[in-house]
């Protein structure tokens, strides 16, 4: 059995009975895991075949025709919890998944970049925001989908921000502001309520969480 | 012009001036980012453009005939620091690169599975041991090469360990024991310094660093 994502659309393929059928699934799931290859990138061929590769241990989908194993692994989110006096930024989601629902500015890490620089430049990009990182601050797995978030506290150098082509809006929300019911992922609140009760007392080690699929229990 | 990496052989293609070359470089070089696909993924096209898409600003390989966009993105290498009575355990690679140097158990972390996890599995898998992790500890961006280290302090449960099929040997070290110049990677060396150092004082905060590769100058 195989299953395809297309953002919100849920594909399960079984080509055993020959049956599939499709359906639109909540968006965090629809986010899991990688686009399967159909054909084979290096040499084109439509063999593949998802099987364990001689010396592994994991399914993986290999090529029949020239034997090219394609590798998928998780992607890292990374991001900032961006402050200015106290008060914490945060952008509305102009895109799905979570359209109009807020969130701290954070995006796949790029290659050739560090995971400082991505973070200032998912910044830069969702919120028109420049900021000073003050220190790594969550590290959340979300093995259901696939991604490892990391978040860093920071603190804006100016109140000169605009929302980004992926914003609605960028606003900064004191504590007892937070639009906790129109947050747009559970590791956003999650590192918010982290932050808040760590404003006590001054202190704030690196959180590392697990988040699983709310169906699967088990949230870490 | 066209980077490709195959281990040890970095190939460089210009098709402007139909001109092309290859050569062996250094292992940490030729690990650097992901294989190039010369197929689209989806439909098996040849037509692949290296182009920033619209709405993008990062060069992608996009199918000029269907238009998919194959992204790639950091790799997680996760894997653990493991303690026995003071003494730590290493394992001494039987696999390229850096084969016969002595490293931390780790590896790519896989998909559907946490840091923990991976961590865990990689441990069992490269010194055949058991163990408890006790905190998240290095966390170390490698832009040249397009990966992010994640390494746990862990406690060894007992001394039933034995090498995996990538390992030649896993063995514990003392403090002054420690092969130095015998080391896989950077990020191990780093990793065991900051280790013992923090040994003085009982405190093993997490350490977030950055490694650029050395030709290019600033070590984080």
């Amino acid at each position: 059995m195989r299953l395809y994502q297309n953002r919100t659309m849920l594909v399960v393929c079984c080509p055993a009975i020959g049956y599939f059928f499709h359906a639109h699934v909540p968006e965090e799931t629809a986010l899991m895991s990688h686009i399967e290859p159909r054909f084979c990138s290096q040499c084109g061929s439509d063999q593949i075949v998802n099987r364990i590769p001689d010396g592994d241990d994991h399914l993986r989908d290999v090529c029949g025709a020239c034997g090219h194993i394609h590798y998928f692994n998780p992607k890292i989110v990374v991001g900032a919890l961006p402050i200015w006096e106290e008060k914490i930024l945060l952008c509305k989601r102009a895109i799905e998944p979570r359209y109009g629902k807020w969130t701290l500015p954070a995006g796949f890490m790029e290659e050739q970049e560090t995971l400082e620089e991505g973070a200032l430049r998912e910044t830069l990009e969702e919120a028109g925001a420049r900021i000073v990182l003050t220190g790594l601050y969550t590290v959340i797995s979300l093995p259901d989908i696939s991604q490892v978030y990391m978040l860093y506290r920071a603190n804006l150098s100016d109140l000169d921000f605009a929302p980004g082509r992926e914003s609605l809006q960028a606003r900064l929300f004191a504590a007892d502001e937070i639009p906790w019911d129109e947050l747009a992922f559970r590791t956003i609140s999650l590192t918010l309520k982290h932050y808040l009760a760590d404003c006590a007392s001054g202190a704030f080690p690196v959180r590392n969480e697990i988040l699983r699929h709310p169906a699967r229990g088990v949230a870490g």
